[in-house]
């Protein structure tokens, strides 16, 4: 008999929580997601969203997610407390808070909103940058002693991690390891899995660390769930990096020039 | 004797607030800034930013600023309730809700990070668009029943409201209306200022609702008071609009090519 735990992808493991009342969940760390010092944001983003997709009264699909990461979160147990702040007739708007030791405020707070979607008049205005397919794009391999980035294949097709390029735009084809049907927590983490922007332009390591990081969902789960393992394309570009903080922005391609996700961050950094 | 009062900015009355103790304030709409049914939101939000600016134990000046529309404001008094979540050695987290009829939650849920920003290594990457001088752009005449365009001086260099465009891409010059030195509660207004995309794209008129706004300023209180009153190059496009949501992402520069503020939205659209 296989060990239910074991076949459980190590994403779901990661965001796994377990409610205990009035709208508390704990849940533990992965080693599996590590950075640094911490998890990778973009697992402690989805866990903050999972919390919400957990509550029975959620309506409808996330349609946008705010992080602001306060402090660091240590190896172990966390609490996540989810509330609803308003429940209107097709949006519903929620913060999360996350915390450790007892205390269920003081690592991450978030906000987000919900929504019904219908069938409307649509447009895409943006389109996906040409780029050759993912097999034709060289898979990066990560030689940090970071734990993360092995739980992605990330084939670049433009720009390069630690020289000095002559932009910080890159394009990248990203899928989890093992592969995972893409739901709203694995694009949640893709969202901050882009690199971060300033070692494209800087190329000697430096401490960085994501302040806050926002999300906008363009597409329901029945459209999600049609991209299936498929690589997501992934575009990222910083605008301006100025006295400790630099932004970066991103665009979450699916198949047939889908967007799936457009994703803004502000980091800080340290000359 | 002149009246303090009516010397006083229709902007600073619109955000002024009345501290009554814990981290509470009230204030009260204005007409001059009124939208079709409640207050321009560019302006709520610069009144959420205000509470925080108002707290003698703020840290720095704003990195960022979400404001999610839970529920319309009825023009009359509201309150505003500020919580420091959390304060580090150079970030500051924030929150923000505003309610009305006693209740101070339930219109608008905000989430803030103040920061002490640092000289370091900079690079400005993006670079503005190359339009011409303010003076030789049209201002744009507001012919709409909304009284708060015509607290702007618009004036469009590319993109034209109320026409089928073949993009939602515009770039104007905006100041306010008297000439009002820039500060972060006009770089706010401002980053809600920009036309809904949705007209860009589709002329006819049809309800829209801002859901969520976030800001990323990327200068401190000293770079920006250099702008002092001169207009604004505000650049704006969409994404996707997609099953009656659709975003904005939008770029404020100053002088001299300094990028002040990136901002973002998801808007809600009825067909």
């Amino acid at each position: 008999m296989p060990d239910e735990r074991s076949a459980r992808h190590g994403l779901d493991e990661a965001v796994h929580l377990e409610p205990v009342g009035d709208g508390l969940f704990t849940g533990h760390t992965s080693r599996k997601y590590w950075n640094f010092v911490g998890p990778f944001g973009g697992i402690t983003a989805a866990t903050a969203l999972n919390a919400i997709l957990q509550r029975p009264d959620r309506l409808g699909d996330p349609l946008s997610l705010t992080v602001n990461f306060m402090a660091p979160i240590k190896e172990g147990a966390f609490t996540v407390e989810t509330k609803v702040l308003r429940s209107n007739r097709s949006t519903q708007h929620w913060s999360v808070q996350l915390g450790q030791e007892g205390n269920a405020e003081g690592a991450l707070a978030a906000m987000a909103v919900f929504a019904l979607r219908r069938e409307t008049w649509g447009l895409r205005e943006a389109a996906p940058p040409q780029v050759p397919p993912p097999e034709a794009c060289k898979p990066f391999t990560p030689r940090l002693e970071i734990l993360w980035p092995q739980m992605y294949e990330m084939r670049y097709a433009r720009g390069r991690f630690g020289i000095e390029n002559p932009d910080s735009v890159t394009h990248a084809w990203l899928s989890d390891v093992p592969p995972r049907p893409l739901d709203f927590l694995s694009l949640t983490a893709i969202c901050d899995a882009f690199f971060p922007r300033i070692f494209l332009r800087r190329p000697q390591m430096a401490p960085i660390a994501t302040v806050s990081l926002n999300i906008y969902f363009h597409v329901d789960a029945t459209e999600l769930a049609r991209e299936g393992t498929h690589p997501v394309l992934c575009a990222a570009k910083a605008q301006v990096f100025n006295k400790g903080y630099y932004d970066q922005e991103g665009q979450v391609w699916g198949q047939d020039g889908k967007l799936l996700a457009t994703t803004q961050q502000v980091a800080w950094y340290k000359e």
